[in-house]
């Protein structure tokens, strides 16, 4: 049973699951995870990059969310991609969409073509795939960071679904979620 | 290029890549990285737990690394499992072969077919896996554990084969490295 509010999640979390959906519970249930858990997000989507924008880098979250179905990290990490690319949500739903057509550069093209073989398996990503990306200008250091997001992402949505937790359906809830987040980061750590 | 070795990994780590394998290399390449990724594994599989022992989160590490075909983590998990359980290797071979009939409790059991729900994808585990596994006596906290075991080694595994890795085939290499580990933790942070 929940202390405050419906139960929702498979586990009791011990506070009301609709006041802190998604991830948020679980780490607030458990904060020895969470402070990894947050320091590799802050490290992977926020910290600088000498070429890969935070929007950018939220993008291959997004995708590679959305490739796994897991509605709450798509759309947070979307709204996040969202307010910080020049481009807005429009991009983001034309990469989710399709990132063949969407109207992104070569490059990054590619390298969501490397985040998709990470989402089925670490023994998807070929050195064709690779070779492909580093073509279109992809360094070494995008191409480590690509693959990592995208199985970051395959662990961080897996623990969100994987718990059962809430996932609001409310846009809005996402996009007031994602100005805290680019404004403060992720966790106190 | 490397500068030390022969090229193996789809990216330049800069090192012999042969005296660092699997994860070692890239956590080298990406200490920004590293840092959290150690933290984790720490908080997981080492750190005080009221119930689970270590060698049985090791053991829970292998299984799913051995589900997604990983050879580096589930040779170096099922050794640092078989380092810290009293029945030993045998006991981590019969579970990777079939958990249903190797000789471990049934909490376990079911704690294992939690994680192999969670390797299929979060959406997989259904509340009739995590009841069962209540019914057999596992709580919230081993519940929550054992997803974010299996969810981080769907990372883990995706990193160490996303970027193709070398593994040694040689099994005293990962006896070796078990014993380091066990002594010594994921990482210095």
């Amino acid at each position: 049973m929940s202390r405050d509010g419906d139960v929702i999640a498979h586990i009791d979390l011990g506070l009301d699951e609709k006041r802190h959906p998604g991830i948020t519970g679980p780490m607030i249930y458990r904060p020895e995870t969470a402070k990894p858990l947050n320091a590799l997000a802050e490290a992977l989507l926020r910290a600088p990059h000498p070429t890969l924008s935070p929007g950018e880098r939220e993008l291959i979250a997004a995708y590679v969310s959305g490739l796994n179905e897991c509605h709450f990290c798509c759309s947070s990490h979307s709204a996040i991609a969202a307010a910080q690319l020049p481009e807005g949500a429009d991009l983001v739903d034309r990469v989710r969409a399709d990132p063949e057509t969407a109207p992104i550069g070569a490059k990054l093209r590619a390298l969501l073509r490397v985040a998709a073989a990470v989402q089925r398996g670490g023994r998807s990503v070929t050195g064709e795939l690779v070779d492909d990306a580093r073509r279109e200008g992809a360094t070494d250091l995008e191409i480590h960071d690509t693959v990592l997001i995208a199985a970051a992402f395959c662990m961080y949505n897996r623990y969100v679904d994987g718990l059962g937790t809430f996932a609001p359906q409310d846009g809005q809830a996402y996009e007031n979620s994602a100005r805290h987040i680019v404004a403060h980061g992720y966790g106190a750590f």
